[in-house]
């Protein structure tokens, strides 16, 4: 009976802003968060990821390498970004073949949301469950598979 | 170096019923869940959510402030209820701009599902990875984004 | 006040092959993990399912009963697997209504995708938020809700 290399979930090497709130478990680190954002339970937040001040980031989600997220924006429950398109049929191998993802400010992301490496304006709400495939340039709610303009803003 | 305010995932306030089990971690505070229901790992459930009898509800999902859930239901894995749809282009910011959800009896919710403020009649099936938009009035089985009909049972 | 019966999220009784590691928490039972894998945290995978080697399982992702996954596979945040398809209208209530998955080699899931009972050959990609419905035969990178084949490879 072979026995795995375990490792428990853990907060390192992060760089935290003043009053910043986590509840754990979380699994988080090398990443930077901002003044007064909080982190909720069952997250992943990877190396190199930049998170700006009063986030909030929910339960479940997940923030990938090359992500950066700037003040004032709500990151729902089971939120996904992605950095790798698997262009050549299969996950990239190294850091060299992936994407960045890049969200203004006062951006609002609904639950289940998964995001594909884009850049995303100031004040744009993207809807629960809405998969994110295009850069979006132009303030309004985002919704559907893939996420089209539903509603100016 | 700033320090984060930790705080661990927990079962604070919670009204169970007899013969109810949970597999921790979880985050459960305010709640009630009723008799021999069952809930998962990595779920987080706000307070004042009222959940049924022998429901189950599976891992790696989230029940907000505002929902109740009638009996004999099963959440599957990574369903996400909303109570916020940022009318006004940004989290509403306080429980007065929040809306209700009511799911029946015998309702039955696929993983990865999304529901949005809505009232689910009894008897429903939404299927695996379906954002649920608008109330559900009759039994069936609903499935895609947005979900719609697909079965009528 | 009733108490509920408490088990914490645990690896039991899962056959590991060689140098496997694991983010923990996760809870895994009666499954069996191929040579030189992964699992990330926020994992559950129940009894049952085979996993080969080199295989990546990220955090948030669940996979049921009846999955045999192949070698060098990726398996996203946030993927779930499903086994049940309420064919009367709820729960299977039992094992004997429950469908299998199978999915090949070298097949990389994309984040917060779901898969329905399906079959999928190998060297396919499956897109961040598909829900799969069908049986996939032919390479190619398939997306969206319905998941369709979007690309050749």
């Amino acid at each position: 009976m072979n026995k795995p290399e375990l490792r428990l979930s853990q907060i390192k090497d992060v760089d935290f802003g003043i009053h910043v709130k986590v509840v754990e478990p979380v699994n988080l680190y090398g990443c930077s968060i901002g003044d007064h954002s909080f982190v909720g339970p069952f997250v992943e937040i990877q190396k190199q990821v930049t998170i700006g001040k009063r986030v909030k980031v929910q339960s479940d989600s997940f923030i990938c390498e090359l992500v950066t997220i700037g003040d004032d924006c709500f990151i729902g429950h089971g939120v996904m970004f992605i950095n790798d398109l698997f262009a050549d049929g299969r996950p990239a191998g190294n850091r060299n073949g992936w994407k960045t993802t890049t969200i203004g400010n006062n951006v609002s992301i609904g639950s289940n949301a998964t995001l594909l490496p884009v850049s995303v304006c100031d004040g744009v709400v993207i809807g629960a469950g809405a998969v994110v495939t295009k850069d979006i340039k132009e303030k309004g709610t985002y919704a559907g598979n893939p996420a089209r303009l539903v509603r100016k803003l």
